[in-house]
């Protein structure tokens, strides 16, 4: 069994915001040289996630105004969390509806992907450096 | 390590259902020949989820109402996604609350269930042909 | 590849409750011996989750008031499922928000995790025994 580790760093300028991080993730699997096996791709921190879906800008609008009114971020007094000092009590809500991980099948040496699928990296409390690990496994 | 690789196809004639595909991803297990490992069973498709509950027809459309509170059809307009032409908008939330996937430990040839634990494909866009990937890793 | 099983029992004595059960999950690692690969950590109950956040009691109260406005308890006649004679309609949902599962990277012998990653179980059926699978598998 083959291993794989890489860290991605971001710095998503504004609180909240979306990255297409689909070629990154190819790139790690290509440098792994892993045929066949599973690719984990996680958010290193808790106010972000990794999720697949469509790489739309009106779809990831809709994701921005359906998860601020799931978990509006004002007043930040409605969180308990807050009172530790922090303003991000919305952003561990919103992270737990759009998931910390994927798990993608690695085959032929590629993402093993439908015709849409694309990952991306959510951040919901941004403006500071945070990582996504690649964890590659197989032969 | 052995590796295991098949696509399940669904056609959901109405737009919303929900599938219980537990005994295909068995007979895939079965199929591969592999005792101890991990089996991923994910949406090759974007509108659609893999998750696992329970087989009971009440709770269905019990999550059937839920996601139809949480994440309306209509009017479609609400949806900038769907000024690309498309109605599914709703489609892409109510697939992030259910899940693109599930990861299933693979325990002496079986999959390491609960008693009530079952696979479902979930469609939220449906009346045509999509796909469930089972992708199985292990000895 | 090696692979490695183990069963964590809890019995939470209210109806929900998060429990921290990262020390348990690293002994698990540690018992398995494996140095490089992915770990599974699942709720074998459809009522229950396993997720990644932080261990901070206001957070912890957060998600118990934001679980309880997206699927109320009460009145439990709104869910078809308490039709079979159950009152845990509400937990099949809030489950679904919060993951069955997570799958953690392992290297070096140790959960691959960012600074403020833990390991919860989520009870929201609770006052009797229920179980989570660890299932390791690498080298």
């Amino acid at each position: 069994m083959k291993s794989y580790r890489k860290e991605l760093w971001f710095n998503v300028p504004s609180r909240r915001g979306f990255i297409n991080i689909t070629s990154q993730v190819q790139e790690c699997l290509l440098e792994s040289g892993i045929r066949e096996g599973l690719a984990l791709v996680n958010a290193m921190h808790i106010t972000a996630s990794v999720f697949i879906n469509d790489d739309e800008p009106g779809l990831h609008a809709d994701y921005e105004r359906w998860l601020e009114e799931l978990a509006p971020h004002d007043p930040v007094d409605r969180y308990l969390h807050n009172r530790t000092g922090e303003d991000n009590g919305d952003a561990h809500l919103k992270r737990q509806v759009m998931g910390r991980e994927v798990v993608v099948a690695v085959t032929d040496g590629k993402l093993d992907f439908g015709p849409w699928e694309r990952i991306f990296y959510g951040e919901f409390d941004g403006r500071r450096r945070k990582r996504v690990l690649v964890k590659i496994v197989g032969e």
